[in-house]
């Protein structure tokens, strides 16, 4: 799935883990991605929290949308930062479900970003992947 | 600002507008932000909205970071659409403030997201900007 | 519909205003909802909002429910303001929708919070009230 | 400090347990707090989780006020059921928190709601309370 992401390759976002409900992305911190101070725009590690959260939530065979998320920065990443963000599905009710993901400063383990992921899961199967449908709601 | 913004100006995004607490913003949707099925990557309608969000809180000439904000997707957007993310600061309380963004597809005006930034000043100018520093809390 | 809500009618919230898509409501902090230092708990002013939210998202006669909602606290309240919180629900799309309220202090109108609310409505018309049913999605 | 909250204690929340950043509150759901379907007002639900996040993020010494939240409904609460709050401080960073609150029904432990707390604290110690004040920031 990643790999037809034309948007998450372009930023050099890389695959290390997906598990059913779980997923660890990376994305190391370009010249290309960042302000006038060397600091990493905002929306760039959204969009790395992003892709963690589409493919933990998609682990299942399902495919899904985001509904929504929220983020709160917590510290500010820069220029040659390499970036990890841990995606864990942590509830599913109906068709809907929550998805928390932490940004972290491979370095030193500092949290750059907590996200929370809004998803809900449409009738179709992703071709390829072992499948459960949810029940309708 | 917007012009030192290398990670703005690598997707396109361009300044239509800035007053006092507002601004509008665009962005084309590019074959290199879409995903296999050709909707855009829900992160850079984000990274769009984002923007527009520091342009409208830095507006008044003091240094201003997101502390976080929350996005609700509301219809897909496609390749080639051009996105137009309008952002107003309604509320500023202490050094918090919070700012509304909505973007639209400008063919048609549908809404493709709705963005609420979270902000908070620091104590430092922007050179050059004509300032009102806020009280301390 | 607020008639048959025992919380809101326990806590003294009354209903000034609908119209389709839109609610004012208006609840006195009593000495029963407040602190040790006279401040009213964050809670019963989400409560509020919230009541205003689920008035003006179910005035289209279709049962809508809250699937979530977001909350920013930009001053406190004290024993005795009166609150008033105004409800317009800004987008739908699907079954779903956003309502955003405004929390404000009568005396001077000075802002308490700011509210966004997340709605599903549901196939269920709400007997007695005019309604629109929403498409599927 | 729970004491002192007369909105909590009428609501019947009691305190299970507390440690540092780390809180469990119960609530027992009674008929004056459901609609005419006997199902919880969703503020009520917030009002027992912004409780839970007040006292985890108050538990170490300091005075911490809730700058904001989010919740999201996962299952209708119903009259009779006994709501268990679980709150954990995740994320410190600056004067700034970040207090993750899970709403679970005692009897079977399906989750209710889902709720992120944010936090600042102050700069003045709580009484009789064992205290690390935050560096500036």
């Amino acid at each position: 799935m990643l790999g037809e992401d034309l948007a998450s390759a372009g930023l050099g976002i890389t695959l290390d883990d997906v598990a059913p409900g779980r997923s660890r992305l990376r994305m190391a911190v370009r010249d290309d991605m960042v302000n006038g101070h060397a600091i990493v725009h905002g929306g760039l590690v959204f969009t790395l929290a992003d892709s963690a959260f589409a493919v933990a939530c998609n682990s299942h065979g399902v495919v899904t949308v985001a509904a929504g998320a929220d983020i709160t920065f917590t510290a500010p990443a820069r220029l040659g930062d390499v970036l990890v963000a841990e995606a864990v599905e942590t509830d599913t009710f109906g068709r809907s479900g929550v998805t928390d993901v932490r940004v972290t400063r491979e370095s030193d383990g500092v949290v750059i970003a907590v996200f929370r992921g809004r998803s809900r899961s449409l009738s179709r199967p992703i071709p390829g992947v072992a499948q459960g449908l949810p029940e309708e709601d």
